[in-house]
């Protein structure tokens, strides 16, 4: 499993600062951190754009894309914001996402094929909502693929997202469960493997505290590792997640096993 | 996933002591600890024995059976040794156990089959080794049960240890990886569900230091309980172990999840 960096969002003060002032240091300061930590790619979440959109989507862009270096995942619900994204990025994104939602088939699903770039698809059901069964999530797997390649999108250039849910839901423990034999069934699903990543800080929403918090991802950073989710968006920021994540990696043989690294990863 | 204690194991000094002078407080502690730990069974490993085996399996049993109050894994390759173990439970103990390895077949095997218990089958095929592959290893999964089934030992009676094997092998990451496929295939490999175990300890066995060891441990517990393995046999006298395992139980909802429970664990 490899990470992805959700470190560029809205909600970070630093970032809604730095994008309002339009002041590209702290920007790019996220970017060449995300660099450092070698992550796959990095996550651009500027929450939903009202005047300027395209200014804004391509100003961040703009500024930290050579700091960055590697590939974006646009993250909007705004075709006009995605579509602007992807003209200013040098290299092909990944748009982040659809789901069965009957407005993200119609406007967002056709970018990822008029740009034949990459797409995130959620299980996320017509409704707008995550079913809690596996075997509901899987028809929507299904679903989505079909929706995917009627729009010229092939199988090979979805990622599904079978989508953690915050533990603080009702239910939320019973979905995140699911969640696991959706990634146990979804290789039997398709004639092909499929590319799957989740986003690890919904499930610490409504937590009391940063600790608390923190060893819940640790963990899902383990058991999701184990169920072969081949991507993970985190908080790379974040120590004990590359940490957590690396040890993963020599546990499973991702990357060369020493017991010395196992001594020095800090949990 | 629920722990099997192995704690009581002739290589800990103070074991080794207490059976050599008869002296059942040591034992009683230990098992007293187990009860506490609310484990689902106690593994009683003796090690190979010569002089008064019959004698020694049974002091310990009922020294230790009453102080735990619960099921007793019964962990030796001497058919005697077993069957004196078995004499003396009050309880049906679970054999630990068989592989196809010709010995284990003949002698033990039927022992199963005798006294009605349940018994381990691990995936270690007739030479006596652990297979790389997930193919290979399910193979001797329908091996293990198509004997058990010719012995009259039905395949709900029996419980499959994957095998964990040291870290410290050359290509030890990859038999464990392939651990966790098996435990993915598994369920679809016979027409019902069947029980699995392993053993945590093996892991570390070459690991220079304690810590290093603790930790891979408490990964490969999330790891394992996110495959769905149901039972983990594991020293419980190693708190971490506890709280991870806990923490595994409460965030698969396996207890009522809440955050104050998590930020209570020690990792």
């Amino acid at each position: 499993m490899i990470p992805v960096a959700d470190n560029l969002h809205i909600m970070d003060p630093v970032v809604a600062k730095a994008i309002k002032e339009r002041d590209p240091l702290p920007l790019k300061k996220i970017a060449e951190d995300c660099r450092k930590a070698n992550v796959y790619a990095m996550d651009i979440n500027l929450g939903p754009l009202k005047h300027n959109a395209k200014e804004v989507i391509t100003f961040v862009i703009e500024t930290i894309q050579d700091a960055f270096g590697g590939r974006l995942l646009l993250d909007s619900v705004q075709a006009e914001v995605l579509e602007a994204g992807i003209a200013a990025c040098k290299e092909p994104p990944i748009i982040n996402g659809f789901s069965m939602e009957e407005t993200k088939v119609k406007s967002i699903l056709p970018l990822a094929a008029k740009y034949q770039t990459e797409i995130i698809g959620f299980l996320i059901n017509a409704k707008g909502l995550v079913p809690l069964r596996a075997e509901e999530r899987l028809e929507v797997a299904s679903q989505l693929v079909a929706k995917a390649e009627e729009s010229g999108v092939s199988p090979a250039r979805i990622i599904i997202d079978p989508v953690l849910v915050p533990l603080s839901w009702q239910d939320g423990t019973r979905y995140n469960h699911e969640l696991l034999e959706v990634l146990r069934l979804l290789p039997q699903l398709f004639g092909m493997p499929i590319k799957t990543i989740a986003g690890l800080s919904n499930l610490g929403a409504g937590s009391p505290n940063r600790k608390a918090k923190a060893k819940v991802e640790m963990s899902f950073i383990l058991m999701l590792a184990a169920a072969k989710m081949d991507l993970i968006l985190m908080n790379v920021a974040q120590k004990s997640n590359l940490d957590t994540l690396r040890l993963s990696q020599l546990l499973l043989g991702e990357k060369v096993f020493t017991w010395q690294e196992v001594e020095d990863a800090n949990l």
